[in-house]
């Protein structure tokens, strides 16, 4: 591993899947549980080209290119330095054959990479309204967090786009906004098919939502059993420990 | 009570709910949980008006003539046996002040009754669609379970029509068709701002959706946590029994 693709300020986390490693930076924004369990909900068949919107760290391509046997994974990120430490860590995992990072706006995707070229979309997009209550918009976590670069309606309209017939995409949100979420994706022809909603304890409300979606497909939706992630304060449930890999 | 409102092949049942009972035809359709746990998730403030699209045996508005302090409930049915029949359970509770049951098809619903007439819209509507898979179309059972006299855009529709400036609905439907419901609701302008899903068993895949509407609302969604119906094999949990009123 060449260490000097570490650069000052940043720390080398062990993901404990497949001996893959992530780069992270404190002063930026981290990845958080919201990825790894995505990451546990995207379904990539042999062969499958994969693009992740927003990818931040690069954590999404990083956990699927070693999670499943899709033939090539992108991750699109519109913060340079961001970007920048994505490719690293690619490079220091050995993946540079398997995994592009390209530095652009989410807008733009499908003027970048091509309409119908990508059989799976994920993403992990800023869950929060507009710029409310930011103090500086363009700060790195802000725009990781909040729809300054990015609208609910933009990652649909891009994600749709660059789906081929028949392709899937895969998001993580907050219930919040679910209504938005099923409603913009069933108005724009990516229809829901399975739903699975993130509860903190067994007995309290979600904290987030994961859904599937297909290009075309037909309307019948799928809620899988709720994915509960502490058995107790502290400690995992088994599930949640099985898709961190633990 | 007047046993002479019981017809041959009826049984009086006792909803364990302040002294009320229930006329039921088992040869017709019966009320389920789905109607209790509706009951359950339904807000009736003091002085509001309720209607029931699709009663039944008036199960929804007995209930909730019990349960809450709202001024008058009103229970809609299109077939007439039915309406005949809740109209005498509601007799035999000496309820005929507070609760009416009308005769009549829910998509003339606000021609009835009259645009924007009601505070609290409420309904356990047919959950299949349209007639997949009926053998006799004008049999009861069959009305009662499947998208033949009502369509979901037909309730949302008139949902919508009843209700007055700032009003609420509640609805119970199967989690297969939970897109179409949130997104008519949405594009209807009725917007979703509770949601609850009901799952058998803890780690199961619910069975059931409970949803709240309010007339102007503002997107924002509120997701509870899970209603969970078996402690195990046969046991209610606490919540269901309360519910029920054990």
């Amino acid at each position: 591993m060449d260490t000097g693709l570490i650069h000052e300020g940043e720390r080398l986390d062990d993901l404990q899947i497949s001996g893959r490693y992530i780069l992270q930076d404190p002063k930026r924004f981290c990845f958080g549980m919201d990825a790894v369990l995505l990451s546990g909900f995207v379904s990539v068949k042999p062969g499958e080209t994969v693009i992740d919107l927003g990818t931040g760290t690069g954590i999404l391509p990083i956990l699927l290119e070693a999670k499943t046997k899709g033939e090539h994974f992108t991750g699109l990120e519109i913060q340079s330095e961001s970007a920048d430490m994505a490719q690293r860590s690619v490079s220091l995992n050995g993946r540079n054959d398997r995994i592009s990072i390209v530095c652009g706006d989410i807008r733009e995707a499908s003027g970048i990479f091509g309409k119908a070229s990508f059989n799976v979309v994920v993403s992990n997009p800023p869950y929060m309204i507009a710029d409310h209550g930011i103090a500086n918009p363009s700060d790195a976590k802000a725009i990781a967090r909040h729809e300054i670069c990015c609208k609910l309606e933009d990652l649909i309209r891009e994600t749709k786009a660059l789906l081929r017939p028949d392709g899937r995409c895969y998001f993580v949100h907050r219930p919040f906004r679910l209504v938005e979420l099923l409603s913009d994706m069933h108005i724009a022809g990516i229809e829901p098919k399975r739903l699975r909603m993130v509860h903190p304890y067994k007995d309290k409300e979600p904290s987030m939502v994961l859904v599937e979606g297909k290009k075309g497909g037909r309307p019948r939706l799928s809620v899988e059993p709720p994915l509960i992630i502490y058995e107790k304060d502290g400690v995992y449930t088994k599930e949640v420990d099985e898709i961190y890999g633990f």
